[in-house]
């Protein structure tokens, strides 16, 4: 896959492309230009003294007569671990809460609404060692633990819808480990929590070691600057997963994540903005940065030598539109914070122009899945 | 969008780029790189002299020791057509008829499989007019028809399966226009047909004014070379039209269509690839080429005034592998014939990989569209 120094693909365009060409790539590539948003000086200032890429765009919608519109402005957040995965657990926990305090701060002042930081975003991405002790000891109660207790109080502070996605132990029901998103009101307030409906089963992804697959459904929250739903990592590879959301109303979908590029990235621009296209609606993927260092080594089933690190985390994070538009991804190797101004009415918009509802044949393909799900399924087959 | 003048992203950016940056953009655009396949001289000179761009690749899968390779080659042809909308109807028909056989020619010279020709491919796609006459009268029998004998024809004479997307005429059923591919096997023998799944109500696109959705499920078919499914055009925004299709054992899901840039070019590299990544299959998105232009005006419901053509048809067919690889795409201005090398075994290799069917939980989804489909419906929306 492309180098991990490799920084990024609309960079290496926009040096090396004559502006004719340039154009028409991008158009290819991303769909009609977004617009480059605006942002207070001083943000700009402190995210380059935080060393924090910072990038904001905007989607604008038409104009209609009865609705005004209804911009929102999201904030998606990749980074790296702060700490080495030997440090302490709770120093870790902490430069990482450190961390996404000082870049929540630069998101207020450039008006982020709804943010959204990576998966699992507390500890390093740990496993791939299929170790417990002590990687399970970053898991914490969704209701009140110390992470939902900071982003209740950033929440607030800064009155941004906070989706925070944990590693959480439900001590309710026998102390199991899930893999959650919490989603914090701007009032503070606890909304809920979804959780990750597909485990992967691939590569060094070894989570089906550490817990299960949702239980909870497809629900959507309804916040104060529009209906949003969370569809945590692997998730984006399945597009039921995406397609129940929207049914449920999502107008944008979060996809925090945590991919490696000999493994995924080709696939990392499709999925996500295949989603926001097939489902009329807004997609935020969001992806790690930087190799993390794991203290005892570990073998990946691909017959290479037991070794420390997972691969590249290659960040990229990017937004999707519902007309196809998207904007360029953050870096492959710096922390950011992609700001992207989306007018949600461009969902129903796009919906009546493309009809993929309408035509989508639901009740069909309920009962198709229904008999493709039974033991003794025949596969419609034609033969000579 | 890109005008119609600009022959290829492809070439922009190996005509550009320096080639370190080359080589990864390529493979965050494309993933690993595609072999080229060596074509037999005389091929490329015929397809020169015949005005038509022939490429080739290979896709590779890992060896395995129970099962040999499975190569298969297929063939998509996208053109132009060859007398204006205006000619009289059999000339127009026969006029392609003959380019067709003289592109299969080149591609049995290729060695080609399995070849797809682009929507509806015996006419213009007159579907904007909205007008009856003459456009009805390219319908056909799809058992036999003048098209589908001589796609039987070609079929045994070269020893390849031909997929042949028509306007059928279907006089068994109160003499009911169709979408329909006819999938005729090498011994030249109908082995059945398919039927669009899903019709659009979007921009030019009047096709409801002309037929309905298929009945017939989502057949796949046993060929000599594989099993292949058609989802023909608009099915492709239609993630779950891709699954059926892959549930019931398609290893090659060929996408004819006819799409305008202005509309979907952004969205052309997107959807049949996630296909591919989707369902651990190899899909083939083939689209016409050009302008046409209709004798008559007509008004495209975007408050543009009264023309007589459709819009840029931008070619741009593509090969997807379950691996998330592509081949670059044919020119976006002139007729092609894209051969691509397959094996077969990449599709299980891919599914045993990722397991997205393993972990697709389509009981839950069964049961989740069953509900979202009832009248009384109510999203899983959570308030605070």
């Amino acid at each position: 896959m492309a180098s991990p120094e490799f920084l990024s693909l609309e960079q290496s365009l926009e040096e090396n492309l004559p502006p004719a060409d340039l154009s028409n790539v991008r158009r290819i590539l991303f769909g009609r230009e977004t617009r480059k948003l605006d942002l207070p000086p001083s943000a700009l200032v402190a995210a380059s003294q935080r060393d924090f890429e910072l990038l904001a765009f905007a989607f604008e919608a038409s104009k209609e007569q009865l609705r005004p519109a209804r911009p929102v402005r999201v904030g998606l957040v990749q980074n790296r671990i702060r700490l080495p995965p030997d440090a302490p657990v709770s120093e870790q926990v902490g430069a990482l809460h450190g961390r996404i305090v000082e870049i929540l701060e630069v998101a207020a002042q450039c008006g982020v609404n709804i943010v959204c930081f990576q998966e699992a975003w507390t500890m390093p991405f740990a496993f791939c060692t299929r170790e417990k002790l002590p990687w399970t000891e970053f898991a914490e109660s969704a209701e009140d633990g110390p992470t939902t207790r900071l982003c209740q109080k950033l929440a607030k502070t800064h009155n941004m819808v906070v989706v925070s996605p944990i590693l959480e132990r439900d001590e309710a029901h026998g102390d199991v480990l899930w893999n959650t998103a919490v989603v914090i009101s701007n009032s503070g307030a606890v909304l809920g929590k979804t959780r990750k409906n597909h485990i992967p089963r691939v590569g060094d992804f070894n989570e089906a070691t550490y817990y299960m697959e949702s239980t909870l459904g497809h629900p959507v929250f309804q916040t104060s600057f529009g209906r949003i739903a969370v569809n945590i990592c692997y998730g984006r590879h399945h597009p039921l997963n995406w397609l129940m959301y929207s049914l449920n109303g999502a107008e944008i979908i979060f996809n925090p994540s945590a991919t490696i590029g000999e493994l995924s990235e080709a696939l990392w621009p499709i999925e996500a903005r295949n989603a926001a296209i097939a489902n009329h609606c807004f997609t935020c993927a969001i992806n790690r940065v930087g190799v993390e260092h794991f203290p005892r080594e570990f073998t990946s089933g691909d017959g290479k030598p037991a070794h420390c690190d997972f691969g590249y985390f290659y960040g990229s994070s990017y937004v999707s539109a519902p007309d196809g538009r998207r904007t360029p991804g953050l870096s492959r190797t710096r922390d950011g914070l992609l700001v992207a101004q989306l007018d949600l009415n461009l969902c129903r918009q796009m919906g009546d122009l493309w009809n993929f509802k309408m035509t989508g044949r639901y009740a069909m393909y309920a009962e198709e899945l229904a008999k493709a799900s039974q033991p003794d399924y025949r596969p419609h087959v034609i033969k000579e």
